[in-house]
């Protein structure tokens, strides 16, 4: 295995930022739980309360509007039910609308179970059928209840970004209301919830920067809520039961801090993206990036080289100290094909690999990928290929 | 305020070990997604199966039944659903039975909902009422689902043990399956659930001196489970979805390997508390003890004294640089009468203040509380008694 490791593998779980790691390092000496009347607890609770205004700030949205959950899965599957709550009056939806190209967390329909989940197809881009969405919506029966619009502000597999302004509109008119999961787009793109088109966004700690185990999610206002997914105590105003995780919630929030900040220096991460995609390019000119022709995040490329496999060569890459993925982390132990790419109508036997980067990648990481490439490439030109 | 603290509030959350905290930091140097498939990620994968072994010994329970969760409340609001599983047959369960003692996330049914949570009374000392749960038991109507019966293992407040073994006798009589909240229970008491009377345990990291955010429940076989609560990816075998908090899992792990070794020093731990009840009955005389007469954990006592307000004292001994409790933590800002002392049937319309002690109290920080409490009964002396 080689000595230096190159970690080009961001949209799986980003490396700890030292702010982040700080923060909770912080928190972790002076734990106690953020419940307490005595002064441990209530300086636990500061902590908390500070991470929170962070977070809302990364997506202009209210403190009192965030809802800390162990991570965005947990934030997904309490968003997405049918069961909802305007002050102590209940709120009904009929169906979950969710993206085919949607992370497993939406397209799986959460609370909705598969019989209330529609899914709106994508074009080859990547980029969600407005005109379906329209016409599901219009043929939505609102006598189920509304519809609920779930849909990725940005791909983890390609990093194609949705025209969420447009989406929301059409949600508007009919009624429905949007929920975005912002886990990739994140400090990668602005964010707005206070712009109106988004309902709640869905965030998760470790994509950007800041330990796993924490998430949240928020809310345009506090008008409706959904019903509660992990019940038993009143914390998160009673919407998230359960001790706050006072350390990750500090390095959550110290990422998010730091993620908005870096909102300006996407730039350079551009640039080493597109660094790589042009040394697969050069090396492999029938390579395919998918959803390149769509607006993407500045991180992210996605590719298929023809006659690579994605599992061998990632595990190829992994020896010669890259890691890097084939596709997405979100399903432990299950190997298949990419559902984002058969969504976008990519028949792709062979799998892509996604190479995802971020605030600390180094040139001299792109320079191991580039290397790591050749090498793989070489024994491809040795082998018989497909046809 | 003092200038050294003395922390005496481990129920709430156990300050946390050292051991755990390095392994926590060297889960954060190598933090990756534990189901990726390059270095990183199976190192981060290792990490956790390590975790779940350690978690396992403790309870003296099989590594594969274990499930992590983001905590104890996330645990209890699983297992308390209407809806299990046999490998792929449906399974239902009819009501669930708590003690009345129990913590909120037992207390409220989890998933069942108030309709099908039935509440089984306490005696004085906060010893399950056995005939009762026999009784409601025999009651149940199988028709509507199998009984579920969900009792703590060791009460948060009073430290009072539950007869575990005779409540899983008389739940297996009726064809019941037993859940156990072992979150007060587990490190300071053995557990076993190899020895059949209890299918399914609940753990707590930051109970034992793990970080907050890790918590498991266990289950005796892989015979039946519940219906996932959070969803969306195939980690924990597909019944728990989310990227595993790796650094909480390895500060957990850690954590529970500690707590079994701690089981050998318990007398230490039971003189504190002894100390602490003397100089607590030799300075106020009329100082009500709950659960005395019971067996109780050696870290806890709950205590009365007449004339003295818990919620005012517990600010008096915060000032005098004393963490402590006036009952439990679990309800973020909610003040009330303890529903633990109601259950037992005591009026006590003042409240009672919990002191629980652990691995790291100090002598000093017990006299510390012995001064600040002979301060507080000085001033009540030097005021009007109630009747």
């Amino acid at each position: 295995m080689a000595a230096t490791r190159a970690y080009l593998d961001y949209n799986a779980s980003a490396p700890l930022l030292p702010l982040a790691r700080a923060a909770m390092l912080a928190a972790l000496d002076s734990a106690a739980n953020a419940s307490s009347v005595h002064s441990e607890g209530r300086a636990a609770r500061r902590i908390i309360e500070d991470a929170r205004r962070n977070v809302a700030a990364l997506v202009n949205g209210q403190a009192e509007h965030v809802v800390f959950t162990s991570g965005a899965t947990e934030a997904a599957t309490t968003l997405l039910t049918p069961e909802w709550q305007m002050g102590r009056a209940r709120l009904r939806m009929g169906k979950v609308y969710v993206s085919a190209a949607d992370h497993p967390c939406l397209l799986n329909g959460g609370r909705f179970g598969a019989e209330r989940t529609a899914h709106v197809g994508v074009n080859a881009d990547g980029i969600l059928d407005l005109e379906a969405l329209a016409a599901m919506l219009a043929a939505h029966d609102k006598a189920e209840g509304l519809p609920l619009v779930a849909i990725h502000a940005a791909n983890n597999e390609t990093g194609v970004v949705q025209p969420l302004e447009e989406i929301g509109r059409i949600v508007k008119e009919a009624g429905g209301v949007l929920v975005a999961d912002a886990v990739q787009a994140a400090g990668r793109i602005p964010l707005d919830i206070s712009a109106g088109y988004i309902d709640f966004l869905i965030l998760s700690s470790h994509k950007i920067g800041g330990p796993q185990g924490a998430g949240a999610f928020v809310a345009c206002s506090d008008l409706m809520m959904p019903k509660p997914l992990v019940v038993g105590g009143g914390q998160e105003k009673g919407f998230r039961a359960g001790t706050e995780n006072l350390a990750a919630i500090a390095g959550f929030g110290a990422a998010a801090a730091q993620a908005l900040e870096a909102l300006a220096g996407v730039n350079e991460i551009c640039d080493l993206r597109d660094e790589i995609e042009a040394s697969v390019l050069s090396r492999a000119p029938d390579a395919e990036i998918f959803g390149r022709q769509a607006a993407r995040l500045a991180n992210t490329t996605f590719f298929a080289i023809p006659g690579i496999k994605s599992e061998t060569a990632q595990i190829a890459f992994d020896l010669a100290g890259v890691a890097l993925s084939a596709g997405s982390a979100c399903s432990s132990g299950k190997v298949g094909p990419s559902h984002v790419l058969k969504a976008m109508g990519h028949e792709n036997p062979e799998g892509a690999l996604r190479v995802s980067v971020g605030l600390a990648t180094t040139r001299a990481e792109v320079q191991q990928f580039t290397a790591a490439l050749s090498s793989l490439l070489a024994r491809r030109a040795g082998k018989p290929q497909a046809a």
